[in-house]
């Protein structure tokens, strides 16, 4: 952003900000923003997202879930991801504007990025996040909201918003009343370290505050962490949106204040200058008992203009209205998209079962084999063409595959006169030369809470373990003595000892977006090598860990986790045969001695004491080439 | 079938039964019948299905609906489609029977195909019938039969079941305890003229009683229905066999009995052998309280193993026991698939807008375009390969197409976080040169007791109309004034009189099948013309018929209805310009005066005063040509 026009936005915000009255100013702060028709202001709503793409606004093009894209330690790649996402928004915000207003999920201001650490598997909404480690976190991060945001001097192209702020990772069935208890240390070296890189080196025109506590006081109304922390320490200069009811929870969950205009009053004053949900509508109130004043409102509201004059909303020669729906899911996007889906994948064993020879008779098993809900996972749009692991398989073995669904997914008993699916699964296992189980979990198992029907756990899971039914398959699958390769699709940690023991090869697939098929069955096959990288640790039970309601990092993450793994945070194989050399600490040599060209991710770590990941680079490098890399 | 075959079955199964205790009898007669492994004969459950492909037991190629099939007016064809799915099922039985018995939907008992007289638009399973007239339900009825029950001398391929025997079309929420209530001139006439037409032109296996009463008796268990009529009149010589729970329904729900002994003992003296459900567990019972005789037990037995030893199922030597799986879903079957699709789809309006121009830019909007479900409708197989209707024009179009999903497909209420999707729509159209409309039904909107969720209805429809949300999008996109193709897709009659009215051309799909999209597809674009026939009326309103607890046919089906309709049965245009000439009354010249070669169905009808189909035959005309056909 230039200076000047940022000064220019400010004054034009003030200006119109200027012939409001307070009543105006008021309904402004709400996300649900009503026209001001004698002053041209259209009616808009701020709620918007874009996870990992344009979401609930029809179709898009659907990236990989945030999890997976952060498996690609490419934030390069992420950065263009964003840029394609943004311009998806720009001509559907352009679209939709021909109607005069803009509905909710139609806007400009985006709720996106989910920069929460995944500090517990168990979290429904982990994989919304780039997991579990802060420099990752943060580098991702960062990279989505400037691909986000865009690079125009004059005008951002969509603002991103940084959330939840802050430490906020589930119970999701005790969100709205939850204290999450953190010490300094790991407030600032692991709940805040990616808020204050993001900010920094992004410039996020917003961030959300979160629905929980921390250490007391309400994330959304804070002195403390939004206040001092947030705008005074880390220097945020942009506006900060409430999650959406979280101001009503103070007074009705966190019973910190007795009525919502004391919440909402609260909020104002620390710094929370949008409002999703109702309590907003109770500023009036809060203004007249003297909780507030005019000019905090009206600095608040001078804040949202100076984004929506930010954004070009007002001037029809913004560059950015030219952008058409022609955009929208083409070509170059779907290349895109595949690109970072065969990125995500993380090949975490092989015997050298893998690649598998084209045309061999497969049997492709399991209930994620054929299912399009794990490739959109959550907060995502509708792909008009999508390709299942099971379709990507069939089109590139040309036939040769058969498949059988095999078993439910979890839970549901199977009724006496209901199908059985076992016995095909059987059959077709027997049947092939090699069998591709697709196992794992589905966003109906993980997520938010009100979105996910998993009884009370309300979106997270209380094992890491396979549903019962999948455990049941695999063990008849496994007694048939075929080859294997297990492919787990999840969003999160799932316990692949067993698998790790008994398997030929295991991949983890997360939730790969609408060209997940087609990217997974090119890594199968070998057309490209893979290059993903776990950004979580798999460990081998939840009752390694601490209790899922303690915030402390103590014993959590690859950092401080003391006990045994299945797969470490970093894990992720390629076909080819890669030697790292250390140089020094700053310098490393990567050889590939063989097999085929690949990309290939250094990580660099630091110990203080601790495991810490302080620099990764992704080199692309052919068979018998030695590259050189300085962090 | 041979007769000394036949009588060598008999034979054969007289022996076996021989050697069988009392109890061992009763026991096979449940349709988990268990092992009685010192005569070697394994554990069988006799429940399978294919209405429409192998049904509930993994892949299998899924042809369109029973209704749909229908519309093709084409037995010959359809024998093929049953032929195709009897080849399958044999090939999925072979493999299951290494298992060492025979689970449900395993079997080669088929409880297909469903015969009812769909007498009433508002029955939730009329789309798993061949609609509305007796004489078509009949022809196509026995062409089905015979293309499952095979062409050997020796062996059946296997069993086809008629149901529901007999005067069954709702309403689902009463079938336990419904009395259809019915005059003999109906009876005949329209409830029992296609059981009839089979058993006497294709000797199906088995039938199946129904859950209701008739005219007071349990279908059942029926002294007239079952022992007078289906045994001695139609000259029956197969096995009854009860529907689920039926037996249990006489005491509990029909009050006809006491106990479900009394109510066993009833159905197997009036000729059910066979027992879906736990009623005949009480057989041990029924005979200690001398209610039935063990010469009754035997006879019963015998049929049942007569059929079983018919298929081969103590043969090594069974040539279909050599059919491999490698037909499940083979091209040939694909292909097939899709050729009963194309003549499976009615014409109902074109003001001359079809055939589309490829490549021009096509709106694809509503809830039916891209959902897996409508391609499946009930009792279906899993597709391992389908292709919605979206998918079938992406394909078609090569690119220009924008989806739109527009609305939800019913009732649901659009909370105020949830995505909106009516703008998306109507941007779509706006953009297009052509929108395509797929609205109409799901099979979660009608369909059977229990499996639907349609609240009180429990699978029945209330009206005719199409939902609410969908009634709305429609408005808004006829408001924009494009082009409009209307793709009704229903297993049913949906009132379209405002599209008969308002669109350039409707299309009635039903529910088409795994090739659905792409046979759709090949005839928006002209690849194909045509060519299918309404095989119900497509009325203007509910209020127009009589209730639908009334069984009498006054003022029902094209034979009896007097009021104005949208579209009646046996309409479907094509593509050409077609003469019709009835030179007497058993010969016709059909002309083609142009526009493009095509199938073309000739209806003969008679006036008995009542209208009245009494002859159909399906010809293939080219441009220019002159076919005369003799019925």
């Amino acid at each position: 952003m230039n200076m000047d026009y940022e000064a220019l936005h400010r004054q034009r915000a003030k200006e119109l900000v200027g012939k409001m009255t307070l009543a105006e100013k008021l309904a402004q702060m709400r996300y649900e923003a009503p026209a001001i028709e004698r002053l041209g202001i259209p009616a808009y709503n701020w709620w918007n997202e874009c996870l990992h793409g344009v979401a609930r606004s029809g179709c898009a093009t659907v990236f990989p879930q945030a999890i997976g894209m952060a498996a690609s330690f490419d934030p390069a790649l992420l950065e263009t991801v964003a840029g394609a996402i943004s311009e998806e928004a720009r001509a559907k915000y352009n679209a939709y504007r021909e109607f005069g207003d803009t509905q909710i999920y139609q806007g400009l201001t985006m709720w996106s990025p989910n920069i929460n650490i995944f500090r517990d598997p168990r979290w429904g909404r982990g994989h919304e996040t780039y997991g579990e480690d802060p420099y990752l976190t943060g580098h991702m991060g960062a990279a989505f909201v400037k691909g986000l945001q865009g690079y125009d001097e004059q005008y951002r192209k969509v603002d991103a918003t940084l959330k939840h702020y802050a430490v906020h990772s589930g119970p999701e069935s005790e969100r709205h009343e939850f204290d999450a208890r953190v010490d300094e240390k790991d407030l600032y070296e692991t709940y805040l370290w990616a808020f204050r890189y993001c900010i920094e080196h992004a410039h996020p025109s917003a961030v959300m505050g979160a629905y929980n506590r921390i250490n007391g006081e309400a994330a959304c109304a804070s002195p403390t962490y939004l206040k001092k922390i947030l705008y005074q320490e880390f220097g945020f200069e942009g506006y900060v949106v409430s999650d959406c009811g979280a101001i009503c929870d103070i007074n009705e969950h966190h019973k910190l204040t007795q009525t919502p205009a004391e919440s909402a009053a609260l909020a104002v004053n620390n710094g929370c200058q949008l409002n999703c949900g109702d309590a907003y509508k109770w500023l009036k109130t809060a203004v007249a008992m003297g909780l507030l004043d005019e000019e905090t409102v009206t600095a608040a509201v001078e804040k949202l203009f100076t984004a929506r004059f930010r954004l070009g909303m007002f001037d029809e020669d913004c560059p950015y209205n030219r952008i058409s729906l022609d955009v929208v899911e083409c070509e170059e996007h779907k290349q895109l998209n595949r690109k970072m889906a065969r990125e995500s994948i993380v090949l975490l064993k092989n015997d050298g079962i893998l690649p598998l020879k084209k045309g061999c008779k497969i049997a492709v098993i399991g209930p994620n084999a054929d299912d399009k809900s794990v490739l959109l996972a959550n907060y995502n749009g509708t792909p008009s063409e999508y390709c299942t692991i099971l379709r990507g398989i069939q089109e590139y073995n040309g036939g040769n595959v058969r498949y059988a669904y095999g078993c439910h997914v979890a839970g549901k008993i199977i009724g006496a006169w209901d199908e059985h699916p076992e016995r095909e699964a059987v059959i077709a296992a027997r049947n092939a030369d090699v069998v591709v189980l697709c196992m794992g979990l589905q966003p109906c198992l993980e997520g938010e809470e009100g979105e996910v029907n998993n009884g009370s756990y309300s979106g997270d899971k209380k094992d890491l373990e396979l549903p019962l039914p999948q455990q049941i398959l695999y063990k008849e699958i496994m007694k048939l003595n075929k080859p294997v390769v297990f492919v787990n699709v999840s969003g999160s940690c799932v316990n692949l000892w067993e698998q790790d023991q008994q398997c030929n090869a295991v991949l983890q697939c997360f939730y790969p977006g609408a060209e997940g098929g087609r990217a997974l069955a090119e890594i199968l096959f070998g057309a490209y090598s893979p290059s993903g990288r776990l950004p979580v640790t798999f460990y081998r039970s939840a009752d390694d860990l601490p209790d899922f309601r303690d915030y402390s990092m103590e014993n959590r993450t690859y950092k401080f986790f003391k006990g045994p793994v299945v797969y470490p945070f970093g894990h992720g194989l390629t076909y080819a045969d890669i030697q790292e050399r250390w140089i020094d600490e700053k310098t490393a040599e990567v050889i590939n001695r063989g097999g085929m060209d690949t990309d290939y991710t250094i990580l660099r770590f630091e110990y203080i004491p601790h495991k810490n990941l302080c620099g990764f680079q992704r080199v692309h490098i052919r068979t018998g080439e030695t590259i050189r890399v300085e962090f």
